[in-house]
């Protein structure tokens, strides 16, 4: 096995750095999905964490592991979605400048989230060349460091600090599902819980229609999806060059789930367990609910990845109104 | 001061009654609300609680309370809302028949919400006269026992052990706010906080458009009001003969707030916490953003007593979206 360029000290060194400024989330579980699932499920509740997301970890922790020389001239990122808002606030606890590129017809919504963290939006045309040549030009003109939502290992790190709480908090989890898009989360959750217990299985799951993580995984060949078509919007991008080697070899299963699927384990999280999540989050428990992941008897983490979402459009609304949904078991783990 | 029927300790033992059957709910903060309010905002996550609210905490020592001989004859309410889910899960609990008298139109899913937790429904005219008096007839019949949903010493001391636990995890707060319908939590609450902490000051909040509780309060003469018109649908029952007079003695005041208020801090909660909260957990906060209560460089504790909304309905579908509505920053507190 070759050697990995992520180590279960990096995680446990990422925890220690950016404990002061994240939150150590509350893990819940429902009794109403333990019976029907026949497992026993275990909630880490990334939806409460600062921004609304996981993303604040990795975002914390490369922004704190900068040279002060480097730091000083500021970070520089073109997502448009959470991870842009977690660095946003990553650089203001540091008391640097954070750039973030977006493209023009971005909603007002995202731009008010990431300019209300403090950050400089910098226009771009709504294409990937423009993206990412905005972005060259400013790390050329201002020597701002890029922090890449997935392809850096000081995220990969910081984002494992999830399931290393989540371990510490439940340290008999037989499994540890998390859903996939570049595969950062993934990869720092398989070096933390690998780290945490010996013989843990981590399991990514994606959507069908983004299942460039699942194909790459199978056949060890790396490949992407342009621009999938996915109600689960943080789980677009495709597998990462950096984070597709530690998916490889230190994860135990990728499967995918359906759309239908996503939207109604989305639902069940909000009336069983009384938490707003995104569709993203819900990808795990689609994946246990399709019976793509059998759970029956077992102890098995969940990571809820983030809870942003327009509660304007909620993707049920239309839809034949399901029969029950009354009270809840939602509770701390 | 005439003495009290409930006494602190009663809550100190609920608190030990319970203890194995309700969950210890999380304490969340927001330090986008703290920026906004100028105070120190804890929330109590009762919407997280079994059966999606506090009233498992009032329902499960009521129950554990009964003598065997009383308790093997069953209990019996006629609640159609949470104090109905919540008495059958605490009637299953004990291993004993929980009937519940509902209106012959309750809709179907507050009907299998209760049948859900193993109660029987038996049906009565949709008025109060047939509804005490089809309670009254099974109590006759059947030797139950009825478990009121706030005029019962047990229940209120129940439903003080939320403030309990939230002065256990913060023991520094200046005061307690909590929503006001039959008075039940309101009382406990008043008791539990004022045993926990000299000093500290308790405030019931309720919709204007049923406000019995404040004007009872200010002139010290139980007053009702019949079928209030209020989106708080948890908080339309009016202040008890039992619970007035505790609540009269022991809280430091009864405030208002209007529809609009509540509609809009509901959602500030689910949009902010990326909790589901149901309209009458939202009291509190829409009486601190309508200037109701000063919080500005203080400790506040909230109660956020549930979570049990129609997703397919909610309050602000089809208004004017609000502008911003991006990250979060809820977290264990």
């Amino acid at each position: 096995m070759p050697s990995l360029p992520l180590a279960f000290r990096d995680v446990q060194e990422a925890s220690q750095r950016i404990g002061a400024h994240v939150h150590r989330t509350p893990v819940l579980t429902s009794s109403y999905l333990d019976n029907e699932t026949g497992g026993r499920l275990y909630f880490k509740c990334e939806n409460l964490q600062k921004t609304g997301s996981f993303k604040a970890r990795g975002a914390h922790n490369a922004v704190f592991l900068l040279e002060p020389g480097i730091a000083a001239r500021g970070v520089v990122t073109h997502s448009s979605g959470n991870h842009a808002a977690a660095l946003a606030l990553a650089a203001r606890r540091r008391g640097i400048r954070a750039l973030v590129v977006m493209p023009s017809n971005a909603s007002e919504i995202k731009k008010a989230a990431v300019a209300g963290y403090g950050a400089t939006i910098v226009a771009c045309a709504p294409t990937l060349a423009s993206r990412e040549s905005t972005t060259a030009a400013l790390v050329a003109e201002t020597g701002a460091q890029l922090i890449h939502p997935f392809e850096d290992y000081g995220v990969m790190a910081g984002q494992g600090t999830a399931a290393l709480e989540l371990l510490e908090s439940q340290p008999d989890l037989d499994s540890v599902l998390v859903p996939v898009g570049g595969g950062g989360l993934l990869a720092g959750t398989a070096i933390a819980a690998r780290g945490m217990r010996r013989g843990i299985a981590v399991i990514g799951v994606e959507p069908e229609q983004a299942d460039d993580a699942m194909r790459s995984f199978r056949t060890g060949i790396r490949v992407g999806i342009d621009a999938p078509v996915t109600i689960a919007d943080g789980l677009r991008a495709s597998i990462g060059e950096r984070t597709f080697p530690i998916v490889r070899q230190c994860v135990d299963d990728v499967v995918t789930v359906t759309e239908a699927g996503i939207v109604s384990a989305m639902r069940l999280l909000w009336e069983r367990m009384k938490i707003v999540v995104e569709p993203s989050s819900a990808v795990p428990l689609a994946g246990i609910l399709e019976g793509r992941i059998a759970v029956a008897g077992r102890s098995v983490g969940i990571i809820l990845t983030g809870g942003n979402v327009a509660l304007d459009a909620l993707p049920w609304q239309g839809q034949a109104r399901t029969p029950a949904a009354p009270a809840t078991p939602a509770s701390p783990g």
